[in-house]
């Protein structure tokens, strides 16, 4: 069942936005594989999306344990970044982000809650030293958990499009 | 501690190959929000990627705990898919692909064998009805779990990019 969030619940005080019992159980785990060190130390300080980061050099360190994972990953341009938002709620089912002042499915966004608070970047790789990667195009909080890095396959990955992001 | 794998291994044969101990308890929790319906019955008949499922039309059900969430996403024209591997090893830290023939680092290779097994595939939102949307695009075995949906933009998420996916 679906619970209206009242104005006045702290966390989430807009009208419209609507939250959900999650399972009182996990279905699966995650590992986190390292840590993302970026400039930005609160949510208000982070930019929007990845690439209104502006090219800020970020780094990532990947844990010893898994350190030799990263063998050959120098050859790629940009990577994609799995991270986990393990700040963010997971019960929001519709949210009325700033920008819109309207009420959207939380799947039609890229907030950060959702119930599997998993983001991604696509983020350009400029230099690997050891077990830490130095990159720019990441725009989460310093501190924030790894879970996956894949090589971004522009083949795969890029849709080659003219048309604007929204349909109509 | 990481560990080669015996050629007589049941699951991982090839020489090359190491694995590590992976920790004894996860870090945090993923719910399995949907369920991703393909053509495909065993890892053998699944195409290499999502390019070469050469457009053949999945399905997306999304469990009715989370419909409301699908809310304004008919107007996008793709969506970012991640969706969890829950038959892949999960300790293999280089891997020796059949196309490459050598060992190369897990996070190097879009292998569904790594740490935190979760995919993303970039599908083309064909239709949406109800807790059901059609895609095209999507490269994983029949059944597979859904972890989240997001609205694609080429604005962040395509590279615009003259190099080839490899630099050397």
């Amino acid at each position: 069942m679906s619970t209206p969030i009242k104005p006045d619940d702290e966390y989430a005080a807009r009208p419209g936005e609507v939250s959900v019992e999650l399972p009182g159980a996990f279905d699966s785990g995650v590992y986190f594989i390292g840590t993302i060190h970026t400039p930005w130390r609160t949510r208000a300080e982070c930019p929007k999306n990845p690439r209104e980061s502006k090219g800020a050099i970020c780094s990532i360190e990947v844990d010893e344990r898994y350190a030799q994972g990263l063998a050959g990953i120098e050859a790629f341009t940009h990577v994609v970044v799995l991270y986990f938002m393990d700040q963010a709620r997971r019960d929001l089912i519709t949210q009325v982000p700033r920008h819109l002042g309207i009420a959207r499915g939380t799947f039609s966004l890229r907030s950060p809650a959702r119930p599997n608070p998993i983001a991604l970047s696509v983020a350009k790789l400029l230099k690997v030293e050891g077990n830490r990667l130095t990159v720019a195009g990441i725009d989460c909080l310093d501190g924030t958990p790894l879970l996956d890095l894949k090589p971004y396959l522009p083949t795969v990955d890029a849709i080659e499009s003219i048309l604007p992001p929204h349909k109509k």
